[in-house]
């Protein structure tokens, strides 16, 4: 048993944590995939996103995100760097992406997880709450495109295969 | 810096992850109670379930999960034990579990999130990714809750909304 500084119990590791991670990625990516390639950039239910969009947001934020934490540098949120016109652009992409986090996100030391940093200038929380925020936030938008698929006439993947 | 038995870094403390669940529980319960009664219990995109089943699936997995790791009982998972007709039945019902689940998560020591528990006699894994589930299954199907809403014309509350 170990004890924080907070005096409670430890319920998940870093390196668990980056593994539960990247195989919601793997799902999502494999999402991205199943998306014929015009829907993926046009289809949408009530108003919301295509796909894509959702996908580029994805890609926006992890990374960048990781990077500022670990350089302390709160540089804004934007889209503008990435504008992606194909389905295979935003999977290179990903993969790229998949890579960053693996290298950002393991130069955390433990103690930062607890100390509030001001993600993007804006987002003022524990660190740990902005990562979980990312993966929450994926798990969220993919569910979107799961319904999407459906509403295509598409079986998603099953929602608790990984890798 | 506290070390693991696996040499790595603490993420999250138990009572931080716990926090983060009544958090979106919280959220979901919203969602629920912004579904026009009708729609609660017949809307569907692509032949998926209406958003009460998928309500009926969170309440009979979270509290009776964890009622079963604290008390290492392997009984099947069922949805039987719960069939509401209102979306008062739901919100009342969500409400109990509210408390069954801070009282039997509480009770998990900090070693058992590392080892294996055969949940419901049939998810054989580290209690720690049994929980991510409940979250993560939650995120998911009230993410699929919000497309229904938008499709029906209505708002959902913002995703980073907890409390």
């Amino acid at each position: 048993m170990n004890t924080t500084a907070t005096g409670t119990k430890q319920f998940i590791t870093s390196e668990q944590l980056l593994g539960h991670w990247q195989g919601h990625r793997n799902l999502t990516r494999r999402v991205i995939e199943m998306f014929p390639e015009k829907e993926l950039f046009e289809f949408s239910i009530g108003g919301m996103r295509p796909f894509a969009k959702m996908a580029v947001e994805l890609i926006s934020m992890a990374g960048p995100a990781l990077k500022g934490i670990v350089e302390t540098q709160t540089d804004a949120y934007s889209e503008e760097a990435f504008k992606p016109a194909t389905k295979e652009e935003i999977l290179k992409k990903w993969d790229e992406e998949t890579d960053e986090i693996n290298r950002y996100f393991n130069q955390i030391p433990e103690a930062r997880f607890q100390e509030t940093f001001n993600l993007f200038g804006q987002y003022e929380f524990p660190v740990y709450q902005n990562i979980m925020y990312f993966v929450d936030n994926e798990i969220h938008h993919r569910a979107q495109g799961f319904v999407y698929l459906r509403a295509l006439g598409i079986d998603p993947p099953f929602f608790w295969e990984r890798f």
